[in-house]
């Protein structure tokens, strides 16, 4: 009863690309540093961080203070940053080491997983990078001050980068959504509606959250897969 | 380009059955109690938790203590206990209240999500329920006493219990796979390769863990449909 039988065979390669699976680098920072070609699709595993103000960067480390690079992140010109910072939620409660990823930003923006925003009691939107407005706030501690945000703490929505040459070739545009099939033992798993951020210059590479990640046991996949949205069968 | 439209209009409606939407209580216990009707399928989050032996139950709280029910779980005659332990892992770090469930069993066995165990410092295998040879065991702690488990820490292998009218409904064996898709804002999910587990008694539920409920905020899904693993199409 394979209905992908009555499929064109050039549709099914258009949908369907096997690509490399990026392995998530454990720990604190955000984004895979795997040196890949830029024609492989690398998925990388975006642990709890936030991205802070030049402002909030003085009043959390001192003034005059900036962020200093730790490692460069997959994406050109973005990396994880020495400093961290104790998040604390609406009961008191914390979590003591989220990293900060640089360069700094117009707004300063918490990104967990939902299992984290629980533990904090948190009640995080989803939400695009940069999509803050009506979100929860929190409370950031530093060595040197404290930053009261009064928004911004969101589960960042999962989604890909790719330049405009890998858009036109999965015939997406910016602001489409994609699927990701992720092949892993007995836990595989097909993510649906990633956002596509599609530019000049952003490697291909799709973001997810740990809750996500761990779902699937990335780190132990066998595959992973872009798969086109128009849903060529009744099972999507 | 939709193949669907190729596919027998009964097939589609023998591969993809809508159901009712079973949240998950939050919390520390392992179920939903959510009262549905058996033709209903209920999706349940089991958040960390331990199933223990009678002498283990001993050991922990005290000679001649049995568990004590605090909450039917949707399958009869489970129970979450009022009983908690602690649980630590091989680098002193530790999760002070894990939830027992009940009745006891032959063997005692911990099932955590991957974000529970990685915080633990566990590598837990994925494996069904009591297939727990050769995994790695942890040190539980309660009121009274302390059990070294050399076994018996997992992740407990995605799953769907149903009575026999259901397995032959879909057309499906005890130990054969389905596929669950969770419709769920821009969360959606298919999680693959669910385990069948048919008897003659089970209601029809899946069961998946916070990790997986959080990849896909269960809590706030549209719906939940369960499709057979034969594969109609090639995004599969």
């Amino acid at each position: 009863m394979s209905a992908a039988t009555t499929l064109d065979r050039a549709a099914v390669e258009r949908i369907v690309r096997e690509i490399v699976v990026g392995r998530s680098p454990g720990g604190a920072a955000a984004a895979s540093t795997e040196d890949v070609a830029d024609s492989n699709l690398v998925v990388s595993i975006s642990a709890r961080h936030c991205h802070l103000t030049d402002a909030h960067v003085e009043r959390l480390f001192g003034p005059g203070q900036t962020l200093t690079p730790m490692r460069e992140l997959y994406q050109q010109g973005f990396y994880a940053a020495e400093q961290t910072v104790m998040l604390v939620g609406p009961r008191r409660r914390m979590l003591p080491n989220v990293r900060v990823l640089g360069p700094t930003r117009p707004h300063s923006q918490v990104e967990l997983a939902f299992t984290d925003a629980i533990s904090l009691g948190i009640d995080a939107p989803v939400r695009a990078s940069g999509k803050i407005e009506g979100t929860p706030g929190c409370v950031l501690v530093g060595p040197h001050g404290v930053v009261e945000l009064d928004e911004g703490v969101i589960r960042a929505e999962r989604h890909v980068h790719m330049d405009f040459r890998h858009a036109e070739s999965y015939g997406v545009d910016n602001g489409d959504r994609m699927n990701l099939r992720i092949r892993s033992g007995t836990c595989s798993v097909v993510l649906e509606d990633l956002l596509v951020r599609a530019d000049a210059t952003s490697k291909l590479e799709v973001h997810i959250d740990t809750d996500e990640g761990n779902a699937c046991d990335l780190d132990h996949a066998e595959s992973v897969e872009l798969l086109l949205t128009e849903k060529p069968c009744s099972c999507h």
